[in-house]
């Protein structure tokens, strides 16, 4: 068995810091390599090394062939590639191997077939897994999309082949439609990701997104470790991420997981992963997609089930057996996560980015931060808005909610605008409480929620300040009933 | 049953944060009062409302006529105490109910009884504890003093009757040096708790320190929560706390938490409570005494059993019954809890003082960091040196040291000295790791320790900035390796 002693993190932000937690933990050396625009990134202070890459801010994390040439001379055994990035590369995977890197991930041959949407579904169907009805193979001509589309029956989705996170995707309800919506669709499909081959498949309508969390080691043992609700959805987007998930029922949710289970073992795949479906409202369930990954959403599951996904991950890469048999794994309470995005709710979520000028987190019982900001960190404007995850925990649903609200009012950046105003909202939502959502549930509430509620920090300090007055004035008074603007919540 | 809607928190720092906390998930409103020293507390910006009174800065926390007075005026229906101050005072919990406040809290001639620890023994005795042997009632006078200790037999141990914290208590290992020590102890329990009431017991070495946690509803319904080991202490002063103790086999640990259980029936107590003991190297168990309060370190019992002891203290308090059963109770992992003082290590544990300049805490995984602290803030003199309790978590014991030496690394306060270099040696003995740990631990090792090591903030601020020169420099160099000392753990 191959021991590994030192990883080279391929990624940035927050997971490259999870990352090198764990190297940390584990008593692995870690290696980062970042862009100038990264130079300020608390994990590059964190790591053991950090080389810096010139180049455009994104292509930095993208040449993999310095990335390898540094893992090389640094003497790594292994590469982490985070998600994003080089993660779901076949070729990096393989390039790695090929450098007697480990790849820690799965097989090459693992990565390109979920990496082609349309070939993971056929060999996922071939295996008994019900999959979504959808075209077979990539679509580039209109009529021959508009054919299938009849097939299938309206409505139906198109999507960009080689793409992701909602790009070159469009919803068309009515046949008169489709001409429209396919120009649009690969249109985008082609700005984002070079191609315009798209596929269309059922639209199932007010599905819950429901994903299972596979482990698996070298030795044909494969775990779940139970399912993540990501129903709550901007634009395709995932912002909020739940396990359990409320109002599966427990027959679904075995049945979803006993079926990527065996589907992992039919397939011989290693390292963890992510087996999404559409569940609909009569628990028809239908696979989606796999994520050949760590997940952005992976924490909600290390709460509930007590284990360390990453730390897991790096020791199946050195070639460990699974330190767990199914019977072991312990599921407790409910976890739910917030994507903390520098945007602006208020102004169609457009990007925002600054200093980070006052910085109080949220903490005590139940509350995880998965984070690289720091009080005087300057966010970059290159990168993905996601700066920062919490994740609340409690015994029960009501319990889990409680401690979101109050976690997310106890959260206050100031510098520039983020999505925690939205976050607070949908928390106070009677729909939400009651776990009344589906995939739908965000683009149609969102006028309802109210976004100009302030940030309190600038309240808390006016209250502070306040305060302070009182006491000078109060010398010889022993009871001052403060007026109701000190009391913030 | 009385529903609560309103507390007062009677009490300042990290706990009132933790109480108030538990009342905002709870959809509880919350009071507190505050002396000048604390306008800056957080607690008092998060409170729904804050009240100053005017008094020297200890005192304020005691003035209990005022307090109660103030919780009539703003319509709370009950009090929360926290530790310290006025928790384990019978007569303000009597006080309470006599102007119809519920006290969260057991009842007062509880508090009473194990107020008084020469009367808890012989209490707990009567009802078959194994206890310490020791006087059964207070010694003023030395001669009857120096006869006892020669019946129980050298070593003897010397405490304040009505003491704690350490203060007033000697140890005395031979009949030669009874007069002096006695007279110490007198004195210094006169000069801190205005009485020189001393006992004398039998003095075990090298015991552990093993409590257990009780829960108790108004219905005779007891649980125990497990033990937690505070063994590692400064002079009789917990410093790190951790559940389970992992060294202790199960049979002491079932009989420690039965005998605790079934004596808490007996007596018919109710609320939270801990009840300790020592415990030696052949395994017998000595009762000690008896908190009757919520502990510093009830949070690594909180994540180990999911079970949120503050919410569950309120509820219990407003007539609720308890919501699980003893068998519904699920333990899982290890917790070890570090408490951070503004103290110099390096200097005899000098309390320190100052603004909070730079503030970097730990996050991730099996994290949980309870404090009032912010960027900014002025810690005030007048109060007990303990400003922030980090809990760290983790599946297995190797696992939760291995966590606590990455999240110690990573919390950085700049402003003043704080016992974090101390407890980052700590988790790097050997002998902590392989949990080879009595109270006589820290004394026995603390000048193995070494001190000196810097806090990694100026490193890392300095890293960065060399990271940027280097940037600037490399333009078309796609390689630099870095100097070691950017290497910074």
């Amino acid at each position: 068995m191959q021991k590994i002693t030192k990883i080279l993190v391929a990624n940035r932000g927050e997971i490259a810091l999870r990352i090198i937690r764990a190297c940390r933990e584990l008593e692995i050396k870690s290696v980062v390599v970042f862009s100038e625009a990264d130079v300020n990134g608390i994990w590059v202070a964190r790591a053991d090394e950090s080389y810096p890459i010139v180049g455009n801010a994104i292509d930095v994390y993208l040449k993999y062939d310095k990335i390898i040439d540094i893992a090389k001379r640094t003497k790594c055994d292994a590469i982490h590639p985070g998600y994003g990035f080089l993660s779901e590369s076949a070729e990096f995977a393989q390039a790695c191997m090929d450098k007697d890197l480990i790849f820690i991930g799965p097989k090459p041959h693992h990565i390109e077939l979920f990496g082609d949407k349309m070939a993971s579904k056929v060999a996922m169907k071939k295996i008994g897994v019900p999959v979504l009805e959808g075209t077979s193979s990539p679509i580039i001509d209109e009529e021959e999309g508009r054919k299938i589309a009849l097939e299938i029956g309206y409505p139906i989705i198109i999507k960009a082949a080689f793409g992701g996170g909602g790009r070159g995707m469009r919803i068309v309800h009515f046949a008169d439609d489709f001409s429209k919506m396919f120009a649009s669709a690969t249109n985008e499909s082609i700005k984002y990701f070079g191609k315009g081959d798209v596929f269309i498949e059922k639209y199932v309508q007010n599905p819950r997104h429901i994903e299972i969390q596979i482990i698996a080691d070298k030795y044909a043992n494969v775990l779940h470790l139970g399912e993540r609700d990501c129903s709550i959805q901007r634009r395709h987007q995932k912002v909020i991420e739940i396990t359990p998930s409320p109002l599966l029922n427990d027959e679904v949710r075995q049945k979803l997981c006993t079926i990527s289970v065996n589907a992992m073992k039919k397939l011989g795949y290693e390292s963890v992963g992510t087996v999404e479906f559409l569940v609909d409202e009569r628990n028809n369930i239908y696979f989606i997609e796999m994520n050949t990954r760590v997940q952005v959403e992976h924490p909600v599951t290390e709460i509930v089930t007590g284990v360390d996904i990453i730390q897991r991950m790096i020791e199946i890469a050195a070639g460990d057996k699974l330190k767990y048999l199914q019977s072991e794994i312990q599921f407790r309470g409910y976890a739910i996560e917030f994507r903390i995005n520098s945007e602006d709710p208020q102004n169609n979520f457009m990007p925002t980015a600054g200093v980070v000028k006052k910085y109080l987190t949220p903490g005590g019982p139940g509350v995880r931060l998965d984070t690289s900001l720091y009080s005087g960190y300057e966010t970059p404007t290159c990168y993905d808005s996601m700066l920062a995850k919490l994740i609340v925990w409690a015994l029960d649903w009501d319990g889990a909610v409680a401690k979101a609200r109050r976690a997310l009012d106890e959260f206050h950046i100031e510098g520039f605008k983020t999505n925690i105003p939205l976050h607070r909202e949908i928390v106070r939502d009677e729909g939400f409480k009651e776990a009344k959502f589906d995939t739908g549930y965000l683009d149609a509430n969102m006028n309802m929620f109210n976004l100009d509620a302030q940030s309190s920090i600038a309240n808390e300090e006016q209250t502070v300040l306040k305060l302070a007055e009182v006491v000078k004035q109060i010398k010889g008074n022993n009871l001052v009933k403060l007026e109701n603007d000190f009391t913030l919540y």
